[in-house]
């Protein structure tokens, strides 16, 4: 029995309500040897005092030492392995951009390139052209016409863009066209299963007829197309825990990936303030609330560990008037590590905390990543805080007799 | 390789003794926030002295969040991951009221219900009739014939009943027959799969002769059943680990769940003090010891709180006797938490504590929840103790050279 079969066997209705705050990138590594982490030079009396409410400890987003993205970091959170669920390249770039994938669509990503005279790459990133340029080039493209298809072109940023082929028997399994090399022509797309053939084909005559439209440009003559991918197979929130689930972010990315498990969106939040607003506003509508913020992933990666402590002081802020809503499970963690001092995402454990009445006491006042290393909850994999949260909800029967 | 592969390969004989002695329901929760648990309130100078000696820990029964019956719990603390094996619902119905399944045996629950003159559910617990009243009709019951199989009905309790279908070529995938609601008919005995094809017959001629036998009851003039099963496929405890295993247990449900995995029953013990009693008598003749301890349990579930500390309390007033008899490992252990609070089974970790002259110290000095959080064991999956179990007892070779 997989542990979805498990979800689905136990899930119970229940009135009660769960808030999963996602501060992405929540944790961080001192910048001296023994010295303190973001989270721990932050004052968090609020988060403090709910670490001595509730149980907390460390998650671990994919496995121990794996540095996950975005996608399979949400994933985690959201009770999807990361390992055995996976969210193609071109699927999660058009759900970055908050392009909402149907069933029949396969998306890629795009990136322009400058060809020569003979065809071949001479500048991968087509002279590093800048997003107003590029976002022509992409507006042009919408005059390509393939029958038995519909054609989506979207902008990303500077070189880079999606293209989505929707129609009936798409498949994913197509080869990247990138050479990842100059001085070599852009590879026909290929596909790597007989089933894929007619993307394949659909994904050639795109390149064809945008070479026509485009092969005047001065950098965006040419492209090469990457990750064909399919909207993934995942289970919604609701099949799977019965849970009417909102999500309340302010990124594209992230409510794709809420959308990708079938989470509403819900309003059109420019701040954490915006985004408690609307958590208010929809309360009763709801049993399950996704907050995602932002800036301490963004402060992590430009390596501003002052930054980050104040944006980790500003989170600590709004939790008073996320518990004045009374959730039954207020969960507050985050996707993967950004430490200031790797500018990037790294593999780091997660601190995590669950409140709830049910909670058993693991004697915390501080939530801090040293703190959460004698939490209640051990360390763990994320992909299980769900199944906690849905216990301490009450939304799960007993497994057998 | 499996972790049963593994077992089966590593498993050595030796002369070495292991007793576990499991407390139904162990863990608990505080009352009030951050006050103490049942474990923490009871006055324990054995268990503190053992968990001076060897190592804790916290182990989880399924998965975390993951609430289970006696049967999972059971299961996982005897080495059976507890998603792979199932006990279908019948088969665990039988188990429970003493009835030792054979491989040709398929067991369901029966419940009787009343019917209208129409042959339509009035009552679903036929008028809750009395257990006096429900086993003289399940006595008429034995009156059934059917050619080819031999027929078991049993009473458990008010309108619940078990009945075993014994033959060659029975298959548990027959559906169930209660049709969860009155006004309706009692719904045919079906088969799920071919191979069912000959029990889903048998069925529905106990059904027919049934009715035409109590079809004048006032209250328990027809039934439903349910949870069609046939005895769990378990590898016994001497095939797995090489062990002679005696269960020295009280209650039906788990004499027949170490009958299930192959383990002796050993006396007719009515009290904590009659299970030592015939563990002294029998040392000798076994190589592990499971003792059944339920009281842990029941006073959890009637959230008798103080009744559950002074049953934890008898527990560990008992632990010299067993000492004295000087196992190589001793275990005390739960299946599960029952939390007073919660006057049911909970899905929290459960204090575990191994005790062997090969523990490494974890500096512990009490054994409570709180403790285990910060011990050697680490919170682990209840199905790897018996590993440990085996390890401790020198009875386990060398993995690969």
């Amino acid at each position: 029995m997989t542990e979805h079969e498990l979800i689905r066997e136990l899930a119970e209705k229940n009135t009660t309500k769960i808030v999963m705050l996602v501060a992405d990138g929540l944790g961080g590594l001192p910048l001296e040897p023994g010295g303190k982490t973001e989270l721990e030079t932050a004052s968090t009396p609020n988060l403090d005092r709910l670490a001595g409410r509730g149980t907390s400890g460390l998650s671990l987003p994919v496995l121990p030492g794996i540095t996950p993205g975005s996608g399979p970091g949400h994933l985690g959170l959201f009770g999807y392995d990361p390992l055995t669920f996976k969210i193609g390249r071109g699927a999660l770039e058009a759900t970055g951009i908050g392009f909402e994938l149907g069933p029949d669509d396969v998306a890629a990503r795009g990136n322009f390139c400058t060809l020569d005279s003979a065809g071949l790459i001479s500048d991968r990133r087509a002279g590093r052209i800048p997003s107003e340029e590029s976002f022509q080039v992409v507006e042009k493209l919408q005059a390509v016409k393939i029958p038995g298809v519909e054609t989506f072109v979207k902008p990303v940023k500077e070189h880079r863009f999606v293209v989505v082929f929707r129609g009936p028997g798409l498949d994913g399994r197509v080869a990247d066209t990138d050479p990842q090399a100059v001085g070599v022509a852009p590879l026909d797309p290929q596909p790597l299963d007989p089933a894929a053939r007619k993307t394949a084909d659909i994904a050639r005559e795109f390149v064809k007829q945008a070479r026509g439209i485009i092969g005047g440009e001065p950098k965006a003559n040419g492209m090469v197309l990457r990750g064909f991918a399919a909207k993934p197979a995942l289970p919604t929130y609701e099949e799977l825990y019965g849970l009417r689930a909102a999500a309340i972010a302010v990124y594209p990315m992230y409510k794709g990936l809420a959308r990708l498990v079938g989470m509403t969106l819900v309003g059109k939040p420019q701040s954490l303030a915006d985004q408690i607003a609307e958590l208010e506003r929809c309360w009763n509508d709801y049993d399950f609330f996704f907050l995602h913020f932002k800036y301490t992933d963004s402060t992590g990666e430009d390596g501003a560990f002052a930054q980050k402590v104040k944006r980790i002081e500003e989170l600590d802020a709004a939790l008073p008037r996320i518990e004045k809503l009374g959730p039954d499970v207020l969960i507050v963690t985050g996707d993967h590590s950004t430490p200031s001092k790797l500018q990037s995402h790294s593999w780091h454990p997660v601190p995590t905390l669950l409140v709830a009445d049910t909670c058993r006491f693991d004697g915390l006042e501080r939530f801090s990543e040293r703190d959460c290393l004698r939490g209640g909850l051990g360390q763990f994999p994320a992909k299980h805080l769900m199944l906690l949260a849905m216990a301490h909800a009450k939304r799960f029967g007993k497994y057998g007799a």
